[in-house]
């Protein structure tokens, strides 16, 4: 039959990473396009004692049905955590606890964004946000991303142009897919563009505290006097994503209709989950576990860079190094046609991200692939880069 | 600030029972408001087993992303039980796993329904389900709930009344709130009156396996030629509500585009939650704990009717006897002041949902209230109703 889909869904399609990680499970391909955490950056010990006592002592806890907003210990020791280690959160603001970092992204969408209303966003960027804000028949506008993050120019031309902007959705730190870390001159001309043109801003932050290199700086949400900004971050990245869970602090009353929205789509998150992560954070060295990921990560981004300066550069690709995050950013020269480029080393049992993907129109021209070096072993890793670099020698030329 | 909310959610409040739950954890309270399964309903010895050696046998698959389709062994094995015990499912039909059935609701109501267009639902309906509907500024119509489940020529009338009619809702055993079976000749006339007026319909059976007297009745879905039934079942009230796993089954074609829509909400459920269920299923006699809850449900539920006849009824309140689920409706004289019955009650430290709650709209008139017999003890039950009981031969004469 043909199904009356509403004017949301019609066009939508699945999200293009997650289709190629199916095709990727492949045991023989080598998957560079991934996000998943390394096998080994798993605090698995003690999730297992953790769980264990959950499940001793606190079982109907557990089990029973919790409140939308999240369980109450966890959200009080995240809004301090924010505030000592960040400086973010005020007395008005609120912090609840969602099923991983996506569900801000609907939820914020859901409450901010009427259909056809436009939100400004890097390009390019996370393709499962991106295809969030389209399932609300959300107009997505691009603006190009520098080594230090959006142009700002080109930002404030476009709130111009569009009078229906209605939030700008940023990831500031590490930026998914280009790597690019947002310079705080940037963050605080953001913030001010945001408040002059009455925009909302998403702040996106799964990656902040995997930083390698060089020293954190201030989140949007730290200088957020008016109330505008939505801070999010995540547990994914480290801890783990299948657990499900993110939060997300923003003014109360901005925040009074995105937990009727969160509460409409799930009541609550998993409550074992979010006891898991309150006992990380408050029973275990919860700081050492991020010193542990970012040695573990640290490494093999040099390793990445490495193989790319050794075996990728001299073929021709360039890519944005990094200070953080999973990702790197490789760009072909324009003659290449990447999505060819792509395909062949797919024919290869090599698997990298068309860039195409993070577009807001995938159609639009682009010579970039992501890599990610997380999930892969070193060994898969050098073997991959290799594969590129040989393809690239043999097309560039 | 003035936030720029969007119009799915500018008229939207917070469910009203989950905001009496939160009135309602004073201990000095009775609260016979929730739809909590009882405290000793929960399988916590198993639970421990299995939990403890999912994450010794396989704490990666436990702690890594998984797809948006669910755990693939937990799929398979939902997918026979509901064609082996209900006949539900057709090779054209494909089941997915949920963060609990609300889920259902969210995804279907987007996928589905444009803003504006109609939603057909019992009337009294459960308000979880209903304001999922409202955010997506859904038009709620409620056909009147018979003894048999919903009056069909109202169904009928309304149908022709809306053309605009998308959807209808309907949760055919044990309903919540009213405690109604649908027969099977109304289910089958329900079908038709959809095929005829090409709505889709949305079967929400939570309670289904919780029957403790009678046969149980075919599920629409099961006599789905057209492939426009999503039927949504939840392991909330048969496992535990705080591991937020349900699925759903509908056409594979339209669940595509609900895949998308949950891949964006959540990207997919907690997997230690969806290998929980699939072990709890597969590796225990999952018949014998369904036995057990039916047992001990059974005996609250007698207990709860017997309460009702010997001190409500003679006061002057009737109510529906129920053959399964977790709520019984009670019927005020048209002469009470409903909502001034239920706050009194309040003061005299016993909680009930008030019937209006319930309705499409609540301003409605409504004589009736809601009642659990399945998380207050036995003794809070008794003394629960003795103060109904008593408030009642107060007022009503």
């Amino acid at each position: 039959m043909n199904y009356p889909f509403s004017n949301k869904v019609l066009a939508l399609k699945p999200n293009a990473i997650r289709e190629i990680l199916k095709s990727a499970s492949d045991p023989d391909v080598i998957s560079l396009s991934a996000g998943n955490p390394a096998p080994d950056a798993f605090p698995v010990e003690a999730i297992r004692e953790i769980s264990e006592r959950i499940l001793r002592e606190n079982p109907i806890g557990a089990l029973q049905y919790g409140v939308s907003e999240g369980y109450q210990p966890l959200r009080d020791t995240l809004k301090q955590y924010l505030k000592e280690k960040h400086n973010i959160g005020t007395d008005d603001d609120e912090l609840i606890i969602v099923s991983g970092a996506q569900q801000v992204m609907d939820i914020a969408a859901k409450t901010f964004l009427n259909e056809g209303d436009v939100l400004l966003c890097e390009a390019p960027s996370f393709v499962g946000a991106l295809n969030t804000f389209r399932s609300y028949n959300t107009e997505l506008v691009g603006v190009t991303v520098e080594p230090d993050g959006m142009d700002m120019n080109e930002l404030e031309e476009k709130l111009k142009a569009y009078p229906n902007a209605k939030m700008i959705y940023t990831i500031p730190n590490f930026q998914n897919p280009s790597g690019v870390t947002m310079s705080l001159e940037k963050r605080k001309k953001l913030y001010e563009l945001a408040v002059q043109y009455h925009v909302m801003i998403i702040e996106d932050n799964p990656y902040g505290d995997l930083r390698y290199y060089g020293e954190d700086v201030p989140a949007i949400k730290s200088f957020d006097r008016e109330g505008i900004v939505i801070y999010s971050g995540s547990f994914s990245k480290v801890i783990s994503p299948g657990i499900r869970v993110g939060f997300m602090e923003a003014n109360r009353q901005a925040m009074a209709k995105m937990i009727i929205c969160k509460q409409g789509q799930d009541v609550h998150t998993t409550m074992w989950s979010q006891m898991l992560a309150f006992e990380l954070m408050t029973k275990y060295d919860f700081e050492a576990h991020l010193n542990f990921l970012r040695d573990l990560y640290r490494e093999k981004a040099n390793l990445c860079m490495s193989l790319l300066d050794e075996y990728a550069v001299p073929a021709g690709i360039t890519y944005n190094r990094i200070e953080g995050g999973l990702f790197i950013w490789c760009d072909l020269p324009e003659s290449v046609d990447m999505l060819d480029f792509c395909k062949q080393l797919t024919e290869r049992k090599v698997c990298v991200v068309p860039g195409n993907a993070f577009l807001t129109d995938s159609s639009l021209p682009c010579h970039s692939f992501r890599i990610n070096f997380s999930t892969p072993t070193d060994e898969q890793l050098t073997e991959g880069i290799k594969v590129i670099g040989r393809l690239a020698s043999e097309i560039i030329r």
